[in-house]
């Protein structure tokens, strides 16, 4: 009997194929791991409350689960499990099934890995509208070569604007990167203070050469739960805000009429005279979705991209389809080829800090929600 | 008699109306300035061979002269022309004028201002490439929240791709500068050595808080005007190749079919195996555009974003339209409503250094053609 590790059995239970490659490399890596891989059903894109794909005796035996939304019906089932980790970036879709509420199991997030592709939607669609490319896009499938200037629509640039986010995790961290080399200021909006080097840097998984891992990206911060402190930021003079906060009980609704007020007063300058575009890349439920109707029609807001509603999918007589100047997208922006195989590598970097008695990245605090 | 200046009669052709705030700032900080503004007529976009909407007696005492491409039919018009500051990047359209061939009044030009709203451009267009987002804009014409994984196109993003970028101005080192926070990895190609900090400086006129001042971003740098020198930059294994040179007698037809095949081969790595995505907000004319309209129908290349087509406007019958996997837009990636105040600021940072005794920025050599 050596020293090495317990035998360990990984249950990944996911919606794809096997993807092959990567589950080479785990056994690689980590040699006594048995890997069972499952295939599921996917009917609705962000729930799941069913693990009947999954044998009993397979949640009986598994030690670790690697899942977006699959879990046994309750916690028993599943006696030997250590560690939970998601291959999504947000907890909120299973925060209230019995396996979190009943159990101490650990779980961890893929949340890190979203930070690039989701920052590149954000700057596709801020870009999308600030050049008003959809006139552009309908020119060319007419193949028409517009030269009359009164209908070249010009839009701004980014550079000398403020950019506000609201929740400076991986991806906020990533869009004031690429916002700040566009040229412009980034306003820092978190839940708790950031007023010392440490609690600005990133503590968080995130992949090398992104993000903002010192945190001195932004000009100005601002902090605090109170509605008082998340209209002081409002009203620091954004000409876009960006929505990358968790969904939980305490920000469900947090932006609704009297915040897209605030933030178009305070964006509507003499210089700048342009407004505030929003953009949603976290939850639907993060806003009063009338308010945020009814604020783009009356153009309180300049515009708004949103990857995300309340509900999904979005039913089609939903007026929210018909508001002016917002740009919708199905849940998307997160997607990419090079998705589960960072979802992967942020399990094996962890699991390997578990092997070291390191704390793992993105452990989730129940109680807090993420 | 007092020290100060001679008087000056600056004279502004332009097609827009007078830009009063604009007028006023160039009074308020040249007071010994005559300014005399004429609108003048504009039929196309890229040209202009008369200067028939100014009257002799303007032409004859004007001693410095805004315009687009308006210019007097000979150079004896202007006896006492010293300046002639163009509101374009390029000088191409009116190099073989009179006025540029027969006289050696200085010519600067407003290169420099375009580095932001191009790179925005390419931006744009590069996103909207790589995640499919014609897709998803159909989809929401249609009111239609895509729930079926296969037809939600994942694309890839630009963390660990390379961007090669040919002509490293101030266009080229905006465009570093957004791609790099993207994550890409950046190679430059000049026409001259960038061996020394020195040469790698940006020594022209560039936006504060933009562009690359240092030339430090890239990772990697190719120079030299023989075919070898080009080949071994598109060799280097780029996934985007966005070209920013000058057109000249020298770089005209630059990229054909042997160019194409070059970066194709080199980019579709195994590990890559997407090919490379060609873009050009430069001047049609750099290309063989038959041979790109082949590149692109043979997926030879990934596809292509163009601003710039050879002729313009690009006639409605030209296969370029049909190419595969192409964007094309009119000629709009520099505007903006920022555009003319940068160009008139330039204009007065120029002026100020002459005044100084300093050299201006963006003096045109008419033997280089920029």
């Amino acid at each position: 009997m050596g020293g090495g590790p317990d035998k360990e059995h990984l249950l990944i239970t996911m919606w794809e194929p096997e993807p092959k490659h990567i589950t080479a490399e785990l056994k690689r890596r980590f040699p006594y791991f048995d890997i069972t891989y499952i295939p599921v059903q996917r009917k609705e894109r962000q729930l799941s409350d069913s693990g009947r794909d999954v044998p009993d005796e397979l949640w009986n035996s598994a030690t670790i689960l690697i899942t977006l939304a699959t879990l046994p019906s309750t916690p028993e089932k599943v006696p030997n499990l250590k560690l939970i980790h998601l291959l999504s970036a947000g907890v909120d879709h299973i925060l209230n099934h019995p396996v979190l509420t009943s159990s101490t199991i650990p779980v961890t997030t893929s949340s890190g890995i979203h930070g690039p592709p989701i920052t590149e939607w954000v700057t596709m669609t801020a870009l999308i509208a600030s050049r008003h490319y959809w006139t552009e896009y309908e020119w060319q499938k007419q193949r028409h070569w517009e030269t009359d200037r009164k209908k070249l629509v010009s839009g701004t640039d980014w550079v000398g604007k403020t950019v506000g986010i609201a929740g400076y995790g991986s991806i906020g961290r990533q869009v004031a990167r690429v916002f700040s080399a566009l040229g412009s200021s980034i306003h820092a909006y978190t839940a708790s203070p950031r007023d010392t080097p440490s609690a600005r840097a990133d503590h968080g998984y995130f992949l090398p050469g992104t993000g903002d891992p010192d945190g001195t990206i932004p000009s100005a911060w601002y902090s605090g739960t109170s509605k008082t402190a998340l209209h002081t930021f409002l009203a620091s003079g954004l000409d876009m805000l960006v929505i990358a906060l968790p969904l939980t009980p305490a920000t469900r609704g947090m932006f609704g009429t009297a915040e897209f007020e605030i933030v178009a007063h305070s964006s509507n300058k003499p210089r700048k005279g342009k407004g505030c575009f929003l953009v949603n890349i976290a939850r639907g439920g993060l806003l009063d979705q009338s308010a945020l109707v009814k604020a783009l029609n009356d153009e309180t807001l300049l515009g708004a991209a949103l990857d995300v509603t309340d509900p999904e999918p979005l039913p089609e007589d939903d007026p929210l389809w018909d508001a002016k100047n917002v740009i919708i997208t199905p849940h998307v922006s997160a997607l990419g080829s090079e998705y589960s195989e960072r979802a992967y590598d942020l399990f094996m970097t962890n699991w390997t800090r578990h092997e070291e008695g390191k704390k793992m990245f993105n452990l989730v605090d129940r109680r807090k929600g993420y």
